[in-house]
């Protein structure tokens, strides 16, 4: 196990009917808030109604941003910045999934950074300080509700990129289940897809000793895979969208890379990809992961054997390491398809004439990943392995 | 699942030669610091000298509190309120195990209230204010570096009580497992019982459709069984004492609890019997904890089927529930024995002649637990049985 520092400072308000504690979370910052959400579901929902109630009973002010995009856009992200300056805000509120979170906590970094935000995604500069910010959550994905990351795309430049800091925690995130009743098939499947690849990203290290940081990993996989399918099955399971909102917030709040080296290489292909297509992340990822674990698994076959057996319970007599290793990367796109996500690039109308930019972009900085440092050839082959 | 808040503000600060974090770590707190230990390990291991160097290259102004005992004392917290009060002190830093932090937690409370500090243990005061505390673990076992809890013990009244509030997180915490080497078998295998003691008040709930709690709560059980093993092998394997640590830690963090309902009966009456034998924690909750789950398994024999599977790997084959579960139950009494913990008052010198009292004072609030509640009879059973 390698040294760390566990520091986390979001409070997590978790069940159901929590968003009447709106009012008192937010009451330290009543003067001139951002409410940012997207396309239009909460008000569907009546969710953007309850918000506005509990806003006006204790008195805020309000300026809103809608429309965030579902790869959020620097272009939005500028308009919001803008906002805040002529409005001198005070607190975001991001109502909605992990793209209106990530929009909102680039907001609030560039609101108070006199250069272009897009400096932080660059290491042009480095986020020395950010407005608070508070998220409602309406989708099981990407975790940023109780994490400091944030992952925006130039659609000028088509390039999709990430910044982090401590001072992007949320103050607090409030999480009700009944509140992703309504998130449509494909989102949920998405969802699904996004926990687990993050959950991949951390376990597959070479780091050894850590059985716990292994033992948390495969419990969040095995409890978004059984309810990942009860979701898919009854949109109104409250108890499946509870486990799978949990099992997100833990992929993705720090508990997983404790004392272990992660990889992400995955992640930067992904950004790639999706960054010159539009293409949900998620779909995304179920293509692209289970090749990248084919094109790795050799450099640490016994950790691939320990995922089959006990995430997927392979049964292991009389097979070889390196049957045991495919057979769980297989159950891994047997269940990506089960649940409806695509397994090729073709299915989503991608072809290789972007693979050479994708391939360069991705390793512009060198080498990616840990697990298997991947050169840009590694990352051609996986993507053409995609096709 | 039911509906909970999770937020922790302690920033853990983990691996080898983390201790020369301190300085760092404490700059905002150097006028005035107490610096409260327990019986002198800590000056035959050089750490004592070395926190003295860390606080002295910051110019940090000090005094100190040496002597606190494992079933910490209100007398000697007594002392260290005055101390506080005397010398201005402004933080506290804890070095040692469970009860120097919890003894610290206990001074920080008392210093800022003008009345009795044990008026916070009976319900007679709520905390409004405390100092600010770190904390430097060493010995895995009650998690008490990443919690808002404390236990202390009244010796004028044989009673043993518990206090917590969210101002008792302690600010940092380092843990570096190779400070832990030297930790005495008998305090390793009471390190071992009491953490598995709390996963297991946490992990037998009645609340349904918590599968990520409970595989987590399996996952810690699991770590602590294989490296407690190892680090009584050998007690200078650092990877062994290092996942006893962060296992130690999760076990009490606030990770398990979150929507479930736990128990904690157990330590109600562990609490009753070390006050009056001044037992360790750890050999009191090895002898109780098995008669508890014999005396409630069947409450939700199922659960105790989970358990024995998925923790003991016990072989479900051909037979019944109630088989399954009592050998579950078995293989955690045959584990402590294993390891060197008691199993019965009477090896420790214990009779019966106290328990009608024990059983008084643990249900003079009314019945106890959850999983199953407990009257004063049931808790009498399970101390004959444990004779």
């Amino acid at each position: 196990m390698n040294g760390f520092q566990l520091y986390n400072t979001t409070r997590l308000v978790f069940g159901k009917g929590k968003v009447n504690r709106l009012g008192e979370l937010i009451s330290p910052y009543i003067d001139n808030i951002l409410l940012v959400y997207g396309g239009g579901s909460i008000k569907k929902s009546g969710l953007y109604n309850q918000v506005k109630q509990e806003l006006a009973s204790i008195g805020a002010t309000i300026e809103e941003l809608a429309g965030i995009e579902p790869n959020p856009r620097l272009s939005t992200i500028n308009k919001g910045i803008q906002i805040c300056r002529d409005k001198n805000i005070q607190f975001i509120l991001a109502v909605g999934g992990g793209s209106v979170i990530d929009a909102a906590k680039a907001i609030a970094a560039g609101a108070l950074y006199p250069g272009d935000v897009w400096d932080f995604t660059i290491q042009k500069a480095t986020i020395t300080q950010a407005l608070p910010i508070g998220t409602i959550l309406t989708l099981a994905a990407t975790g940023s509700e109780m994490n400091g990351g944030s992952v925006i795309t130039n659609w000028e430049t088509n390039q999709k990129r990430t910044m982090g800091s401590k001072l992007l925690y949320p103050e607090f995130s409030i999480i009700d289940p009944a509140l992703t009743f309504t998130v449509p098939r494909n989102q949920t499947v998405n969802g699904i897809v996004d926990i687990m690849s993050h959950v991949f990203e951390q376990y597959f290290s070479q780091t050894t000793s850590t059985p716990l940081q292994e033992r948390f990993a495969e419990g969040i996989l095995q409890t978004v895979i059984e309810n990942g399918e009860k979701a898919l099955e009854n949109g109104e399971d409250y108890d499946a969208r509870a486990n799978l909102l949990l099992a997100g917030t833990y992929a993705m709040n720090g508990t997983l890379p404790t004392g272990v080296e992660a990889d992400w290489a995955t992640h930067v292909i992904e950004h790639e990809v999706s960054a010159i297509y539009d293409l949900p992340h998620g779909e995304g990822l179920a293509i692209l992961f289970p090749n990248w674990m084919k094109h790795v698994y050799q450099e640490r076959v016994e950790k691939f054997v320990q995922y089959a057996v006990r995430v997927w319970s392979i049964d292991s007599v009389d097979k070889s390491d390196d049957e045991i290793a495919l057979e769980g990367i297989q159950a891994t796109r047997d269940y990506f398809t089960r649940i409806g996500a695509p397994a090729t690039l073709s299915e989503v109308g991608i072809d290789h004439s972007h693979f050479e930019r994708m391939a360069d972009e991705a390793t512009q900085f060198g080498d990616i990943g840990y697990f298997k440092k991947l050169t840009k050839e590694d990352v051609l082959s996986i993507l053409h392995a995609s096709i």
